[in-house]
Order: structure tokens, then sequence, then C-alpha cells
């Protein structure tokens, strides 16, 4: 190297921020965490290294609520449903005498939620069923477009955390392949994944509910049907990952038993693979929660994590940012 | 340009077969056919075309049998199936005396296939079903590696179209994704799609059994249970297309009237399609079937070609040849 062109290059390094700015992991702090991330991405992308994986086989799942973006108080779906049931009211006068929809639109969600799972499918099913593929879409982004978080007052997609961001875009330029693989629904999901974690739609899985083919007028329309289809939730995340996928990933990002399947199946790879939990512990930025949570709940997770060597993302430590900025 | 350069190319262009071995197509005869897949081509893919279509929404679907492979005198699957069956009937003593594995067994595929549906069911499942997903794998590979088609003698995979095989890698070269979506198994087709078609697993879409996710002294598998989880056929295909891909294709490749609504749904679409149907013409290279064929049945699907103005491809006058040399 010539002289010249080497002071240059120490000059650089000298300039505070330029190596930051480098980073493609910039919010994460050099902590444990990120340290297993990249010493994992090296083993499994350079030539010539015992653990090298070919790149259409460098298949990387994340899960989506409390994974890449947050899901407290309640999943954010949850909020959409919700806010749906208040826009079609006018349409059906008789939920005004009808639970679980009467108590929703008196604004008293714990009593609409108090009928449990099955009072939760009925409201699912009242406001994501009826309409087509196309028409739905439409009615997930204009609530993006304008809804609110409660608490933070952010738009729900802000709510995404920077530093898994980075990390997404971190594994892509590494040759991995990214897929969502979430309990959430698939079709809430497609519409924005694109735009904010640049997963496109054939790239997430989620729960779904059945569709029909109908010609409207010689139009072809695909209706959504009051039916569940597939839940991608614990046991059904690997099946679904088989489904969509058909290959067994090498890397895997969760945040509750809800996900321990998918680590678990990910974990019994041939490959080298990589099992993260993000664990939520930072009460000031975000939300703290565990074992006892309702949502999101991470018990057996964290165990089998210490039990496994997996890595566990503390976040309040590991994280420099939450949501970007 | 150098006027040498210049001199230089031209004296290519004169080499007989030059221009030939330079057209991604050129197992295609210069007929209509080629001429409406290349005119669409070129059309969404021009920068400033009129109907130009970003590279993410260029998707593409074929189906499989009779479309990429053939599919005569019945689907190689039930090749499959009957191979399999007589491989484990030394496990299945019963089966000599219980239809329709008995009449298999006696190499009577009439008889066996006289039950109709549900005793293609019961084969199917027999032979598809009680294994792991990972085992099924490799029973597929090892006897795609060694059957032999009862009367050209080739392997399965060596009965590719390769005009198709053109058309796909083509298509790829022009930004498209390929996807198949197929009545057959998804799991018969995924060991080896890659490798025949440049077609990899997560862009298989098939019909499908269900599995369940287990740990078997600690290592986590599928097991592909004899219950079926989803036919796509008909109307069952954009509901596949739907669940897998999440958005419209904007270019459909079938043969039968299985594919019409693939085809429809297809046409539908906001953006110029292309929709094409194999015709199968050509008794002398391949077979001749429509209308009136009980496998791979071509009859609502001609006049809605004709109706729509979908290409429709002439195998006889359109292929210069059938299978790769």
């Amino acid at each position: 190297m010539k002289f010249g062109l080497m002071l240059g290059l120490i000059g650089l390094l000298l300039i505070p921020g330029w190596a930051d700015a480098q980073d493609p992991l910039k919010s994460w702090n050099d902590t444990a965490a990120k340290k297993s991330i990249v010493s994992y991405v090296d083993k499994v992308t350079r030539e010539g290294s015992p653990d090298f994986v070919p790149e259409p086989e460098r298949i990387a799942v994340f899960d989506n609520d409390g994974c890449l973006w947050a899901e407290q108080p309640m999943y954010f779906q949850a909020f959409f449903i919700f806010d749906r049931i208040k826009g079609l009211a006018p349409e059906h006068p008789e939920w005004k005498d009808e639970q679980p929809f009467a108590s929703v639109l008196k604004g008293d969600v714990k009593a609409a939620l108090a009928g449990g799972e099955a009072a939760l499918i009925k409201m699912a099913m009242a406001t994501h069923a009826g309409m087509t593929t196309e028409d739905f879409e439409k009615i997930v982004s204009d609530w993006l477009a304008t809804a609110k978080h409660p608490t933070t007052g952010k738009r729900y997609t802000e709510m995404v955390y920077q530093p898994m961001l980075e990390l997404l875009g971190y594994l892509r330029a590494n040759g991995f392949k990214t897929f969502i693989v979430s309990g959430g629904g698939i079709e809430f999901m497609r519409p924005w994944t694109q735009r904010v974690y640049g997963i496109p739609p054939e790239q997430v899985i989620g729960s779904s509910i059945k569709t029909k083919f109908e010609l409207r007028d010689g139009k072809p329309v695909l209706v959504r049907l009051p039916e569940i289809s597939f839940i991608d939730d614990k046991e059904g995340k690997p099946v679904g990952i088989n489904s969509h996928i058909g290959r067994r990933p090498i890397a895997a990002f969760g945040n509750s038993d809800g996900d321990l399947q998918m680590l678990q199946w990910t974990a019994g790879s041939k490959r080298l693979s990589l099992c993260l939990y993000v664990h939520h512990t930072d009460a000031d930025r975000e939300w703290a929660y565990d074992r006892d949570s309702h949502i999101g709940r991470l018990d057996r997770g964290l165990e089998e994590a210490k039990a496994n060597g997996w890595t566990v993302v503390n976040m309040k430590d590991d994280w420099k940012v939450i949501y970007p900025e």
C-alpha cells in the first residue's frame, strides 16, 4: 500500500463517528449479543470457513409482535379490531346489545376480552372476513396511515425496533433471505412489511382465514371467509415454515414462548444455527415483561435459551435506541 | 465504434448458428406463440414503456404436470405411488387382500384406479404419510434417481420440456420471479425443482397433507399425517397463490382446465398480463390430447383462451424440440 493512501485511511478512522457510520449494527451496544450475531454471520458466510452455508440455504425467520415491533399493552392487531368494530357499528345496529361488540362500543376493552378466545375469534371474523382480499388490504393500509398508539402517540409502524431493522438489513447484505413467521394475521402484515421491513409479501407467513375464488360480474376475486385456516403459533410455526419455505432456517429470532418451537426447529438444522430471543427488560424506553405477561409471555423460552446457549438480547443494555428517530 | 471492431461484429452475425445460440428461446419456432411472449416481456420490462411493471411485481406462475414436464399415460406422482406400494408391500402383508393395494401388487393399474378418488387418496396416504419430512424428501430423491418412464425409458426429470426451461430462464433474466403452482404434492416437487427448473423450494406451491411438530429424543421433526391439508387445483390455485405469494401474478402458464382459475386470476391483474396454455398436439414426439382426456383435460380452457386472446402453444408447430437432448 502506498504510504500516502495508508495515512489517508488512518486519518479516516480517526474522524469521530466514521467507524460508527460504517457499522451496519450501529444501534447495538458492543455487548455479547451483538458479538454473537457478528461472529455467527462471519462463520457461515466466509468462504473457506468450516461452517460456511451456501447462500440459498441462508434462511432467517423473524417473529413480528414483540420481536420486530412492539406488542404492548396488547397486540396492535387487537387495536385494529377494536377500531374496525367502531367503524362498522353503523352497519350493525344489533352490536349495541351483542357481546363482545357492545363492550367495545362502550370503550370497555377488558369486558370485551372477558369472553376469552371465543370472543376474540368472533371479533376477528366480524372485522377480517366478508370482503375481498384487495378490499382488506386497503382497509389495513388506511388504518395504519391514521391510527396512533394510545400511550406513545406514535403510528404503529413507527414502533418498530431500530436495532432489528439494522439486523434485517445486515443479514440481507450477507446473502440471507429474511422471512416473517408471526402468529398475527398474514394479510394484516403483508400490506406494509416491504415498506417498513424490506420484506416482500411472499416472505410473510402468518395466521390466516380461508378464502374463496369467485367471479363477480366476470371479475375474479378472492373473498375472505369467517373460518380459520391456520394458526401460525407455537407448534404451528415449524409447520408454517415447512409449508411456505420448504427448508429449515439457519437463524431464528423471537421473543416469547410462542416462538420456542420455531427456535427448536431452527436449532435442529444440520448447519450452524443462530437462535435469538429479544428479552423485554426496558420499562423506561419500552416495556419490561417476561414470565408473567399475558402478552408475549417468555418463560420456558428463557430456560431453553440458557440450556442451549441461545443468544438473549437484554433490550435495556444491548440496544442504544429502541425506535427509529 | 472502431471500424475493425464493427467488421468483427458483422462477421460474428454472419457465422451460421450464432444468432440462434444467442436466442434465449431457441427451441421455439418463430411463430405467433413465441412472438407473443417476447412482445409481452418487452412491454412490461422496457423502461418508459406504458406497460412497465416494477421488478418485484413480476410474478410468473407455472403449472407443473403437462406444462413443465409430461403427464401421460398418468401423472408421474402416480407412478411413484405404485412403485412405493410395491416397495412397502413386505411390511404390509395385509395388502395382498386389501384393495386397491392388491391390484397394484398384481400390476393391474386399471383395477387399482377403479375405486376412484377414495382409492387414490387411500394409496396416497399410505405412501406419503407416516414418515418425517426429511425422510420423505430422501424417498422421493431416491425414486427419481432410478425410476424410468414406462414408454420413453427416460428418467422422469428428463421428460421436462426444453422450450419451457428456456422460458423460465428467459423470464428470470428479465427480472421475473418464477413459481410453480401445481395440483401435485408440494413435497413431491421440492426435492428436485431447484436442480431441474432453477426454482427453489420456497417458490413451489402444491397440494399438501398436514404435518405435526414433535420432539423425538430431543430432536425436532415434522411428521407427515394421513390427512389432506390443501388441494391446489382449479379454484384452489388462486387461493394457494394468495396464501403463498400474497400478490397477483402478471403471467400464468398452464395446460388444462385445472389451471383455468389461475389464468383468470392472473388476467384480472391491474397490470398487463400474459396467460398461456400449452396445447398437447404432438402425438409423434409427445402426446396429443385435450377435450376428452382423463389426464390434463383442456376443454373450457380452450374456449376461454379464444374468447380472451390468450396465447395457445401448439406443441407440434411451435416447439423445435420437446425434451432436453
